[in-house]
C-alpha cells in the first residue's frame, strides 16, 4: 500500500485527506475554514494539526499539494497568496519534504485542478484539456498530450486576464474587457451594484427589484451567487450581467479553442451553479467564436470543490514515478 | 550521408531544396512561382520537374514537406488550399512515399515554419515558441517542450482568427476584429482603399495623399507592403490602418502569453518589413496587454521565406528517428 496525503491551502480554506493510491475513496477528509486573520503560519499551523489527526501517526510515501495562488512548480516554492499574508517567497515543498521525510509535490489550484479532472473526473480519456474556474477569480490550468502544461514559468493558463472586449469596463490589472472584469462573481456583484445604486428605484421600467427583495435591499450582501439566482427568477438586470458574463467566457473560450485546438474545456467553480441560461449562451458564443473546423467540448467539472485534493493526489503519484 | 529532400508547396510558390542531415548548406535549392491557373496536378508536375533537376538521379534518405493549408499531419493527407484547387483530401505523404519509396513528413506552413525557426532560426535553444506568420493571412505554430504542438486535431495556432475587437469590422469568418481581419495585408489595402474611395478628395485635411502617389492614383495596386511604405514615408491614413494592425497583433500575442507562457514569440511574413513604428507599438501592446509577472520576448524570424524549407528538413529529420 502506498499513502498519499493530499492538500489544498485554498485562500479562506484548509483541506486534506488521505488516501492509497490507486483508489477512488478516501481513507480520510477534513475541512476547515481559515480564520479572517489568518497568515501563512496560522495556516501551516491548522493545516499540521488537521494532518495529525488524519495521519494519526502513520507516515504518507507522498505528499501533493494545491495552493491558491501562483508556485513555481519546478521549485514548488510559493511566490505569493492574493488572500492570506506572509506566503512570499515559501518554499513549501522543501518544507513538507524536510518535516514527513517524504517527497512532495506543490503546484497552484488552476493546474492542480486540471490534473484532478484529468485523472479522476471530466477528463479521464482525454489528452488535452483546459480546466477553467469561474468564481472569485477566473484562472485555468492545462493537460497537453496528457501532461500539465504550466508555461515557461508557470504562468500558463491565465484565460482570466484575457482581453475580450477593448471597450469593456476596467479590470484591477488595469486593462479593460478582460474575461475575469465580466464573468467572475465579486466583479458581477460589483456592477449589479453600482447599476442600482445609480438608477432611481422609482423608475418607470425598473430593474433588479428581484435583486433588491433577494438583498433585504442591502446592497453589499449582493454576490455572484445571488446574481444567478436573481436571474435564474427572472431579473432583467441579473440576466443582463449574467449574460455579459457568459459572452466574454464564450468569446475566451473559442478564442483559446482556435489557439490550442484542446479536446475538452471543463469548467469549475461557482459557475457550476450559474444555471441553464448561461451555459446556453456559453456554448453558444464559443461556437461561433471558434473557427467552423475546429472542434471541442465545454463540460462542467465532475470534481467540484474537490477538484484541488484529487490532483493533489494525482500530483503525489506523480513525484513517485 | 542521409540526404534530405525538403518542399514546399506555397500556394502561389513552390520550392525545394536538397540538403545532408545536420549540414547547414542546400546542396540544391530551387523556387518557381506556382501559374495562375494552377490546381493540385499541375503543382505536383512543376514539383516533380524540380525534384529531378535537384535530385538528378539520386535517391533521398527521407522526404520533408510543408504545405500552404489545413494539412492532417498524423496522415500526411492535405484537407484543402484555399489558393490552388483540387487538393481536398489529397493523400501527399503517401503519394511521396510510395512514389520515392522513403518515408515523409507533412504538415501545414505554419507549424512546419515554427520548427524551421525551432531547430535553425530565430527558436534555437528555447523549449516553448509561438510563431505567427503575417502576410496575407494571419497563422501560427506552436513549439511545446521542444515538440510541435499541433492540437488534438491539427487546428491549433490559429491566433489569426482571434477576436481582438468585437465592434471592429467583419472579417470573412464572419467574426467582428479578428486578428487577420486589422492586420494581414490585403485587408489593410482594402480598408485604405475604402477611406480612399469615400472621403472627397479635396478634404480640408486630406488623408492619405502619400499612398495615391505611391500608386499613381490607381488605388487597386495598394497592398500591404504600399500601406507600409506610405505609413514609413509619413502618410497619415496609412499610419493609422497600422498602428491598428500592430494594436491588434499586440493584444493578441499578450492574450497569448497570458495563456500559454511560452519564452518566445517569433514573427514572419510581410510584417517584418512593417517598419520600427509598427514593432514598437506591437511590442509595447502586447507588454500592456500580457500581465506583469508574465515575461516573453517578440523577434523577427530568422529564415525569412525559407522557413517552410527549413521545418521540412526538420520534419524529414525526424522522421527518420
Amino acid at each position: 500500500m502506498t499513502l498519499i496525503l493530499a492538500l489544498d491551502f485554498g485562500g479562506t480554506k484548509l483541506a486534506a485527506a488521505t488516501i492509497n493510491a490507486g483508489s477512488k475513496q478516501w481513507l480520510g477528509y477534513e475541512r476547515r475554514l481559515s480564520p479572517t486573520n489568518a497568515n501563512a503560519d496560522t495556516d501551516l499551523e491548522i493545516m499540521r494539526s488537521v494532518i495529525n489527526s488524519l495521519l494519526k501517526g502513520a507516515k504518507p510515501d507522498a505528499i501533493g499539494v494545491s495552493f491558491g495562488g501562483p508556485v513555481d512548480a519546478t521549485t514548488g516554492k510559493v511566490r505569493l497568496s492574493h488572500h492570506v499574508l506572509g506566503w512570499e517567497n515559501v518554499p513549501l515543498r522543501n518544507l513538507l519534504e524536510e518535516e514527513f521525510g517524504v517527497p512532495a509535490g506543490v503546484d497552484n489550484d488552476a493546474n492542480v485542478a486540471a490534473l484532478g479532472e484529468h485523472r479522476f473526473g471530466a477528463g479521464q480519456g482525454y489528452d488535452s484539456l483546459f480546466y477553467i474556474t469561474v468564481s472569485t477569480g477566473v484562472g485555468g490550468g492545462w493537460i497537453l498530450n496528457s501532461q500539465p502544461w504550466r508555461g515557461s514559468e508557470g504562468m500558463a493558463g491565465e484565460i482570466g486576464h484575457m482581453v475580450v472586449d477593448p471597450n469593456g469596463p476596467v479590470c484591477l490589472c488595469g486593462k479593460r474587457g478582460c474575461v475575469e472584469r465580466l464573468a467572475s462573481g465579486p466583479y458581477m456583484a460589483q456592477d449589479v451594484r453600482e447599476v442600482l445604486r445609480n438608477e432611481p428605484q422609482r423608475h418607470r421600467e425598473p430593474r433588479g427589484e428581484i435583486l433588491r427583495e433577494l438583498v433585504g435591499d442591502n446592497l453589499e450582501l449582493i454576490t455572484g451567487k445571488v446574481v444567478s439566482e436573481a436571474a435564474a427568477a427572472g431579473d432583467n438586470l441579473a440576466q443582463e450581467i449574467l449574460y455579459r458574463a457568459s459572452w466574454a467566457l464564450g468569446v475566451g473560450i473559442g478564442n483559446v479553442a482556435n489557439l490550442i485546438n484542446p479536446q475538452r474545456f471543463v469548467l469549475g467553480g461557482g459557475v457550476m451553479k450559474a444555471g441553464e441560461d448561461f451555459w446556453e449562451v456559453l456554448q453558444r458564443v464559443a461556437r461561433e467564436t471558434a473557427l467552423p473546423e475546429v472542434n471541442f467540448e465545454i463540460v462542467p467539472a465532475a470534481l467540484g470543490d474537490d477538484a484541488p485534493l484529487w490532483g493533489a493526489v494525482a500530483l503525489a503519484e506523480d513525484v513517485l514515478h
